[in-house]
């Protein structure tokens, strides 16, 4: 049994992709959801984002005291960075680099600073089984500022690999995928790998921040942890599912930071 | 007549286009270049150049204690940022502050730091005359880094606008093309536009650098006042150009720095 | 007075531009324009569209019988070819024929004919008064296919030209812009260019259809002559005003087509 | 012994990639090669060149009566086409019905015609070995043009895959690259993949015109089947193995068509 005091010191990130658009093609509704959230995955440009939605999300970002994180990806704005791309060790470090210059530039610029990096797409992906793409990551991130945290999936490989290296790891979870038995995620092309139930995303949400187990996608109790929990305002109903966990939390006495 | 002293006290800073290779396309002879030169105006990726090209370049300058400039341009491969493209002032902005905070990133990952801005191409000119593109870039310049230099073109406006801006500026001034009686540069379409001759390109060089004036495309003694002289790599005549100034400047005194 | 059979032969062709989306970024309500309008001006690729959005656009307008054209820009997918650029004339004839072929391809594949060519943005803008990037477009036009009509804004020197060197033109005209006394579209940034009011455009698209004088910026009386209405079908409302005209042009025995 | 008549019979195309320069980078020494081949595989600007280098390549191709390959790729300027990329299959059909048709009509446009279709670097390797990659740009191929041939890597299961599918094929042959015991080719990063003796080649390349075995990796003989050997233009050097090569064919009474 929790007393008031211990239960007001537990706290969960929401974390959500931001920045998206592009030249004349809006994505999301970046204020919307910049208004729930504690952390933004902000695009650089490489696989989203320009430089003007760039530093203008920085500032939205800033001007709502929402951490800013940098949302790196492949180079392949056809592709919206979700292909798998067999990149040369080098030029990933280097357009780790890159990126993370180009976002950290944008932050100061409005008076603020980025606080991690969270690959994105297929690179994220990758670097959770991959060793060379994650090393050229790190690698990146450790060049350029090793007070930036990395965001990683929770229980994957890549986040002793970050840690052993000296990077601090956020690891993300998600309350709206279903895990297997072994704490890993359900792939999306496999039946109920993505919930679509408010309930059971709402409750998934409250296992993952007060670190109780959760039905795995068969029904047996898993135990998932993580300091930061992926949701999406990409539709009107992913904000509802949004203002849900939120409501769910708070009531629960969970801060959301 | 100079005394000794006087004359080691006169100095010329020689700066080049560089780090312009793309991808698997290779340009210029950067190593050659960087051995002969005091100032590296380095692409940004926008007209040419890419993270890897940049970091290695950077990286090379560096270690031949080469000054580092940010070659920033309009975001247009194909063109080489050699057309005019007619921006929306707040892209040019945003994107001013994405490719410097690029190369502020690859610099301080290989120890150097970057020294000034040279726009390149349809974006020089254009910043020579236009209002706007200039305001863009300066006010781009300022809000990442007031210690950053422009680079400009000696005797257009924009070195005043700079000034007044609060940008320090170094004048570029060209040893290879013709000048009009008003100390302008004589646009390349017009015949006589580019000195082919090795003897009148280093009486040009020598007369910018002791601040002597030379024969304008119609005769008439002109004199152009400037920090920096852009010379060319990009071929073996090229460069035997380049030794030819420097060996000039040498025996005269002037210091490359 | 018409009588029934004069009446019947009044027609009038709607465009709108389609195929805009790109990657991962959707734009417009394509299926609901298509089943609309009489012709669709599909993005080639170079300023918004991508291959796979230019095959499925160019199927849906083929099976809904509407008339397939040619929407080429600038290659400038950062700023939606809505940006002058200053281009060699013979990279635009160059990009004008790998445009059409690829869309021609296309058009091909599904069984269907490329019938004109409408240039986008900055280059329709441009081309209406710079005789060397008309003559790009034409000329590439020429190359590939003369049976190809050019939609170009009516009453601008461009439409003669292009008689002239031999293409059918198709006169494009605006209900929902104001125009000036000598019937040229007051410019965007000038008050009243655009109608918001759909009593407004429905009456101009009636008079545009039926050869008859509407108001002028300056309420002046001024006759506007073309072959076709440009609607747009970008938000709900303006699917509303693109209704609205479609029941106004039938209750007056005008056929789309 | 042959005599004159078989002896005349004999015959093998040369091909070589062309046509991949961009914008103002420029590669290769295009004119030189073209005087030397029978086949030119050329970049259709996905991977390399653009729409201004495609349709000077397809002109010098023509008038030296130089057969015209579209030589497609992935959409991947920055890594130039030699990176995997693990596209969806509708989108690389898409890309490349876009990619021949811009290709089919420079050709059209010079009075030419495209007779073959030689996909480009990790796309080429891909489909020797991956269904729904070669699938996707077999079914692009045979909805354009079911006449156009596909050239594959000689003894891989795509040229069979495509001969059932109704497409003819030219099977590509190496002279410079070291082949296994059974026929394949030794992988780049192996040692030995590469012959950089003259002798070693021209004498492969005779083989392999002759229909003749010649000395595997391990120096078993090996026969290798094809109509067309691979040559390469890119530097000096490489231009006087092609010679070499050529001078041998010729003696040997083979003509190179």
């Amino acid at each position: 049994m929790n007393t008031a005091s211990e239960t007001s010191a537990l706290h969960i990130d929401l974390n959500s992709d931001l920045g998206e658009s592009f030249g004349n093609w809006t994505m999301g509704n970046d204020n919307a959801v910049l208004d729930l959230v504690s952390s933004a995955n902000i695009a650089c440009g490489f696989h989203a984002g320009d430089p003007k939605v760039l530093l203008d999300t920085v500032k939205a970002a800033h001007e709502r005291d929402v951490r800013i994180g940098a949302h790196i990806g492949y180079r392949d704005l056809p592709g919206f960075g979700r292909r798998f791309i067999d990149y040369d060790a080098e030029e990933l470090l280097a357009e780790t680099i890159y990126q993370l210059g180009a976002i950290k530039a944008a932050a100061s610029v409005v008076g603020a600073e980025v606080s991690y990096v969270k690959p994105h797409g297929a690179l994220y992906n990758r670097m959770a089984t991959d060793n060379y793409q994650a090393e050229a990551v790190i690698g990146g991130i450790l060049a350029v500022d090793p007070q930036l945290k990395l965001m990683a999936l929770s229980g994957t490989p890549v986040v002793g690999e970050a840690r052993v290296a000296g990077l601090e790891v956020i690891e993300e979870t998600f309350a709206d995928r279903a895990y297997t038995d072994e704490g890993r995620l359900v792939p999306r092309k496999q039946p109920g790998a993505v919930h679509d139930d408010v309930d059971t995303v709402v409750k998934q949400a409250l296992a993952i921040a007060t670190g109780q187990p959760f039905a795995s996608v068969n029904g047996t109790p898993v135990e998932v942890s993580g300091q930061s929990i992926c949701v999406h305002g990409d539709s009107h109903k992913a904000l509802e599912m949004v203002q849900a966990i939120i409501t769910a939390l708070k009531q629960e006495g969970i801060a959301i930071c």
